[in-house]
């Protein structure tokens, strides 16, 4: 690459050195307004408060104007419907396209039907495609009729095109706009058609090499066009080996490539092969934190769990988990009936029973989030399913022998050695349970199809609860304790 | 822009035709290898095992060979330790420095302690330093030191320079190799210098602008360059506004700027401010999957929970929690013994006491994700935890009188009246107190500067046991059910 010339003052490093002074950037380490978890500090969030309770629109804008635009996003969530629409109102000239793209799932719906359908529309014109899309996708088919209505026919094309594949796939969320060239030009043809540049996307960060039938055949990242000399043919320089996302693919499998290939971009393809979109990690990291942080809130039964949830809704999707929780416990409460003779006799049965269901319940859940964390991060498939199962049960026995020793010496010495032997035996039983079923019931869920994450926690629960009773008031009764 | 001249054969379009057919890329959607989950397919792993057992090492190596070096890697996570060494001895060639980057953190760290130091250092050398770091931090001191002391002087220094940073810190992972030149020459000048480019990274999607203090002006990103003609000055092309990274910074608020400000790449500074290294998005993926994943697994008191875990580390994480557990469940003991009396005289109390607390530990662990997701997510701060408090304890009345209702009236029927009254208020006193202590403990957590995935857990089940069995039976002594 050494016939070009070079023009960097014969440096050789590439630090020189620049006259200018002073010309310290906007970094965003605001401490005005932001704290060091680059949160909106309080004081701030108090000052927006107060000039919004005293209508006071000039210092609003003063306030909120400097902010970037997922700044403003961040601080419209902050505040409860009746004064966010009050703010947004305000600043109406802020409330810009890349403040809305910014704005929580809940909080934007919410504002947007509160919205014109015009008003919308000249939102989604601004933003990405994708962007509109997710815009749209969540308002009643009335509304998106509307909105689409207002649409320029080439925005309302391209979203119909998007909304036409189902939500969560990669052709749902891909956008539209991406460079694709075919392999006989030059790298100079290619930097000069750059150049030329009509109807290219804003920010790109690799050009898909395509043959004539639309069909990829290679990659180029613009590192390797900016350092490769403008006579050389670009099939020289791309890379045949690709990673392709078929446009049906589930967003949570998109994330996983993502990650696993470290990819910036990848090309999406339809059903024949053919390039119909691209999509680019800074929308996929958003996925991915979705994706990964939700499995939490899916175990305890908490639904979407998001704090701007409506509150009908995080009760409904909550409610209908404590619904099937009391069944559980239900199971649980007729195994202790079966036993009512031996605690009637023996008030201490119903002081203990608890513990022994309360660790396994503990233990399973351990085991369990173990064990949907690897099917999520397809670190767990058939191929080493026994070994897990057994690592897990090995894992399991050396946690219910240590607390079986504990509670059992301190049974034995408040009660009796054999009510302490009874409690010890049965908490060992338990655990061992609980290590099978955590691994087990989200791997039988797994096969069936089912999210693990989703229903595992009331049956590993149902398990370790009704074992606990049973194995420990049934051993009491069959060791004579009573 | 057109004093370009183009040379894409008129063609307007991006698309043009390419005389070459059926040059179909390997596009890694491999059916003879990889499911439609893209992970290794049962039937391939049994065929590798089978030619492992037959010690067919051609065999082997032209199985392995066409995977990606991820895929190598999960190849070997997938064998325990003995069959992953066996494995790695007979396919050396392939094990390159992409597969050991790939690795799972527990897997590369007990391969390499199987490794002769100079072996390690020959891997490290070939790896960037970020990587080079991930390697060598894990491993004892001494290891450590053999290693260092087998690199080149130049790759030493880097990786000591890494280590000096506090783990998990941006100065600790960030990269050491980046692009930064001074603002007054051209866009001409720059593409030259990289043409030139001796010392690049292979991969890089902006460029930074820095003054002669090393401090970042700007910022550039590569279409951006691509797109503009060659005399264009940098300084007008370059971004002022950009996110820096103070090395200092933690991963996880790393991962949540790179979220909120939708980030490629950014630029690293030290105290002083200036430029110190970069940080790209595909090694923050990482992070944002693990920090976003992490919560279910510290919330069950799983520690780490990767199913690579040793087995006496997933025990000593574990069984931490359920000796805690096992004092919270305890105190609930204790309250229970407290009405020893009114058991014995009505056994139906012991039956249904454990409903009570189960309900009530369902509802306080839904409160406790989602509050700890809010936290995480930097979505509950100081300024709206009292409107959360708020709209929880109403999602929580809501439920406590939706199940206080079913319970209620199923224990008039098969009990008596007065008891299905005792249940059905216990029910509401201990769901609302769930709702109440599932935002209180994770963000009480949070200000003393604790993890409130941790911890919470724990604290949360012991209100809503002892609460639940109190309010239970203290009500029940104190309506004369008994």
């Amino acid at each position: 690459m050494a016939e070009d010339e070079r023009t960097l003052d014969g440096d050789d490093t590439a630090l020189a050195d620049t006259p200018e002074e002073g010309a310290r950037p906007d970094d965003r380490i605001d401490d005005a307004r932001m704290d060091e978890e680059n949160t909106l500090k309080r004081e701030f969030v108090r000052s927006v408060e107060d000039a919004l309770d005293a209508g006071a629109s000039g210092e609003l804008y003063d306030l909120v104007e400097p902010l970037h635009p997922a700044d403003v996003a961040d601080l419209l969530e902050l505040f409860d419907k009746d004064d966010r629409h009050r703010l947004a109102t305000e600043i109406t000239d802020l409330m810009t396209s890349e403040v809305v793209a910014e704005l929580n799932d809940y909080v934007r719906e919410e504002m947007m039907e509160a919205l014109p359908a015009d008003a919308v529309a000249q939102i989604a014109e601004q933003l990405e495609t994708d962007d509109a899309v997710q815009l749209i996708e969540d308002l009643d088919e009335d509304d998106q009729k509307a909105i689409l209505a207002e649409l320029d026919p080439e925005d309302r094309i391209a979203i119909q095109t998007a909304l036409s594949y189902p939500e969560e796939t990669a052709g749902r969320l891909m956008s539209r706009d991406f460079v694709a060239v075919p392999e006989h030009i030059t790298v100079g043809d290619l930097i000069d058609f750059l150049r030329d540049g009509r109807d290219l996307p804003d920010d790109f960060f690799e050009v898909f090499v395509i043959d004539q039938r639309m069909h990829p055949v290679g990659t180029c990242q613009l590192s390797w066009i900016l350092r490769t000399p403008r006579d050389v043919q670009l099939g020289d320089v791309m890379k045949r080996d690709q990673t392709l996302v078929p446009a049906m693919l589930d967003q949570e499998e998109v994330g996983l490539m993502f990650q696993k290939y470290n990819l910036i971009s990848a090309a999406v393809i339809d059903e024949d092969g053919r390039l119909v979109g691209q999509m680019t990690v800074d929308d996929i990291v958003h996925i991915i934190a979705e994706e990964a942080g939700e499995d939490a809130l899916l175990m305890s039964g908490a639904g979407e769990g998001d704090i701007n949830e409506p509150i009908r809704e995080a009760y409904s999707s909550r409610v209908r988990w404590l619904v099937a929780n009391l069944g559980t416990a239900l199971v649980a409460s007729l195994i202790i009936a079966l036993f009512g003779a031996a605690i009637e006799q023996l008030v201490a049965l119903a002081v203990l029973m608890p513990i022994v269901a309360s660790i396994g319940g503990n233990a399973g859940t351990q085991t369990m989030a173990v064990t949907v964390r690897a099917i999520a991060m397809n670190q767990l498939t058939s191929s080493n399913t026994g070994r897990i199962l057994w690592r897990e049960f090995r894992v399991a026995m050396l946690n219910g022998v240590t607390i079986a020793v504990l509670i059992g010496l301190a049974t034995a010495v408040i009660f009796t050695p054999l009510l302490g032997a009874v409690i010890a035996l049965a908490m060992v039983i338990n655990v061992a349970t609980a290590g099978l079923a955590g691994v087990l019931v989200p791997v039988a869920f797994e096969r069936l199809d089912q999210d693990p994450a989703v229903a595992s926690s009331v049956f590993v629960t149902m398990i370790t609860d009704s074992m606990g009773f049973f194995a420990f008031l049934g051993l009491a009764v069959a060791m004579q304790v009573v």
